[in-house]
């Protein structure tokens, strides 16, 4: 993987960990707590969360020419996942993550 | 799915349309034909386009609160696409698709 | 698209029809309705459902040699997400689409 | 991320490293060089690879029923990536990450 920057190779990272933990807590914690976790609105956030960071980590392994803007998106997607999770029990490993991907988005945007 | 407006569910169609075809060409066409047609940045684009249609369609699937500013970018990949691919043999059916979607996509945005 | 049999364009038609359905109604109408449309194991069924026929739809347009097995697997969640839903109201819908997707991929496999 | 076991977490990251080599691979390297690196049926397994890696890791944070299925043909598709992708130069990153994939998928399944 010498084609990519330590940046990228970063945000790549970043990226799928956080994919895991907003896919993972959604199906696991969210369902299983119910109740607020699984409000709608909340619920496809965290969706929409999963879905950005699997195709942001993907145009960077593209080397697409859209990366930016499409890391620019996702920062914002995570900034409002992290808002959305802070007010939740047991979401404190999301509210994580999303934060530090927002910053890693924002830095390749 | 009566969540769902005409105009939501037409822009699902499209995009997924487009995916087909985006995905199907790159994976037959360009890799049986060559030379430009897999030329590095015309192939990674063609890979950009079926990602981002993909992530639209559930991006509208989710009634995410993101969903115009997604459109918004995919009309860009789409439109670039369009542009790269009309100058090579045989492409005619994703110049098309990706025209068609372009212009959904923008109107959702 | 010349690449393509009837059989498969139908097959790949059929797995992003039903990924729709899936994940449109599970993001709306199981959200919305909540009790037993959001149990923890009939979600997640829904959301394996919805990401295996993306991932089968992309194997034929691959012209993947592994296509056969994934259409097998797929045909199984299928059947198990249309048996599943078909005790929810308002999920007609989706066990229409599941039964269908899973004879389809049948035949592929 | 209490929900998961050390298996399953380790799984999970292994395909996510996977795909993420699989496809940033195909997308510099395989495209660069040409040649037996773009031959259809070899760059094909490639997306093939990174396709089904990103589901297995998807059905394992479902906590899915069909994982276990799923993770055997995850097995058999990077153990064909391994063996294709060993005779090509430079590619040696991508064969050790198939293989570990592999043997990880085969203890899940």
């Amino acid at each position: 993987m010498h084609a990519f920057s330590r940046q990228e190779m970063d945000c790549i990272k970043d990226c799928l960990d956080c994919h895991k933990i907003c896919l993972g807590l959604a199906m696991t914690h969210c369902l299983d707590e119910g109740s607020d976790h699984i409000a709608p609105q909340h619920f496809r956030l965290m969706m929409d969360c999963a879905a950005i960071r699997a195709t942001v980590a993907d145009f960077i392994m593209h080397k697409s020419q859209f990366h930016r803007q499409m890391c620019a998106l996702c920062a914002e997607v995570c900034q409002a996942c992290a808002m959305d999770c802070q007010h939740l029990a047991g979401m404190e490993e999301c509210v994580a993550a999303c934060r530090s991907c927002a910053q890693v988005c924002r830095t390749m945007a």
